[in-house]
């Protein structure tokens, strides 16, 4: 199978997956189940759930306990786009090509919305399926992992600190750990849930999948620093060069265009070498660590 | 022991478990766990942790995993108020006789404030302490319960419910399916997470502990609409009359006050009835039902 084949049969696993884990439209309360099928449904790269399936290959998971992982991945993933576009925090219209739910619904519903989907990972991760309702310390674990990513030490930290440090210069190293947790967390975990979702992984397996994905983890931003400067709107689904005009300190900002550049094909080998250990049975994950360099939105 | 005696032990108890659970104020982003540390601790009635530990009694679970369960259920009721007092909700500036978060802080530590504590509470359940670390089963039925009863089907999706009814006139069977949602499905998992950090409760327990919830989850609602005519700010530490103000519809506005005083006490003795086939072993749950209806705060 090609990478193209398999990232799109994972694609249309988690798509139908993700239908499946979200509450039907028709469900009350009607207007809140709508909203939160707006956010997550057909859209997005959906890099944490390819990550998930990708690391699933090493330990043998079930395809079924890893479309759950992922859904609630970009369950987590999602909520934190809808807070983040709110107009007291980024203040942002236009996401995934389409209005934000803020601008399409109303800010309470964007609140709810944010809240709903955490709760629905959670959910999600706890659901009786193959490999999830019949290993309840799978379910625990991928939980304690998913919760820890998401949390104050997690994505909503790095968000704080992001949030402080609009306007102030920051060091290099200051950038990356508030990339550490902003994104790298939840990237982090995604690989680590598909690995967890399976075979209980060796010591040696989560540290060199942490090393992995502390490589792509910083890639995914430093790429995504370049493309606010180089990519329009309409390629990124987003409000282009917003970085910029807020003042954001990024990559670009603090080390320049081509040294960002450099970086981005630095962390793609590191990512690599990590990888060593399993050989071809992680084909994907390094398909994917050139995914994440080499995109172009 | 007397009844004050016990919740006088059980709230001691919860406090510490409460500021162990929560990161420590100098861990980084400081900032944030500091105002999470001021959401949650020093207020509050605790009235989920009471039912929680309460019911534990009735299948001898460790007092280190129903304060897990009680610490979990807390932040997660805390996060709702968070969110619920900020500009784009209720807008309410005061709660448990102190600034709100966004006051105190800004509205995005207020978000992320609610965001954090939300993860938190699945960390908390997946801790390993006696009654959690050593039984999987337990913290996944534990994460399933509370996730459930604070998602889009549960207290997020009364809270969508309520705001869709502002300006509304409701009917009592509306009122009534809207705060099972917004606080009767949290008030219910206290009490069946407390029965299910202990020995597997049987289907029978958990249906009577489900009536005893539905009838104190609505009694509780009824004395919160009656105390938002009745009381002060002052003792009820957030503004009083402001349900009215807002054109929301309580019971009071429904039913009248008096009518409202002698449904509460119906549902009192409902309480009492649902808690016969646990005998002695089920005072501190019937005591907490008076304790719910008799309260003036």
């Amino acid at each position: 199978m090609t990478f193209d084949q398999w990232t799109r049969q994972v694609l249309d696993r988690v798509e139908s997956a993700l239908d499946h884990y979200l509450p039907a439209a028709d469900v009350q309360p009607a207007p809140l189940h709508d909203a939160m099928r707006y956010a997550v449904l057909g859209g997005g790269k959906r890099v944490r759930p390819l990550l998930c399936h990708a690391a699933g290959e090493l330990t043998n998971a079930a395809p079924e306990a890893l479309d759950a992982a992922a859904c609630a991945l970009e369950m987590i993933h999602v909520y934190s786009l809808v807070h983040d576009d709110m107009p007291c925090m980024d203040d942002d219209d236009m996401r995934r090509g389409k209005p934000t739910v803020h601008v399409k619904y109303d800010e309470p519903t964007a609140l709810l919305v944010g809240d709903a989907l955490q709760s629905q990972a959670f959910v999600t991760l706890t659901s009786d399926v193959p490999g999830l309702g019949d290993s309840a310390p799978r379910q625990a674990s991928l939980v304690r992992e998913l919760a820890l990513a998401s949390g104050s030490i997690g994505m909503a930290g790095g968000q704080a600190i992001d949030l402080a440090s609009v306007g102030h210069s920051l060091t290099r190293e200051q950038l990356e750990t508030m990339h550490r947790l902003k994104t790298g967390a939840l990237l982090r975990a995604a690989v680590r849930m598909g690995a967890l979702a399976g075979d209980t992984p060796s010591a040696d397996t989560l540290a060199a999948l942490d090393k992995y994905a502390a490589a792509v983890g910083l890639a995914f931003q430093v790429v995504d620093d370049i493309l606010d400067v180089t990519a329009d709107s309409a390629t990124l689904g987003k409000t282009a060069g917003k970085d910029a005009k807020d003042g954001k300190p990024t990559y670009v900002s603090i080390i320049g265009l081509d040294a960002s550049r450099v970086l981005a094909q630095q962390l793609r080998e590191n990512a690599h070498e990590a990888l060593e250990p399993f050989g071809a049975r992680a084909q994907r994950l390094a398909e994917l660590a050139d995914l994440v360099v080499n995109r172009v939105s």
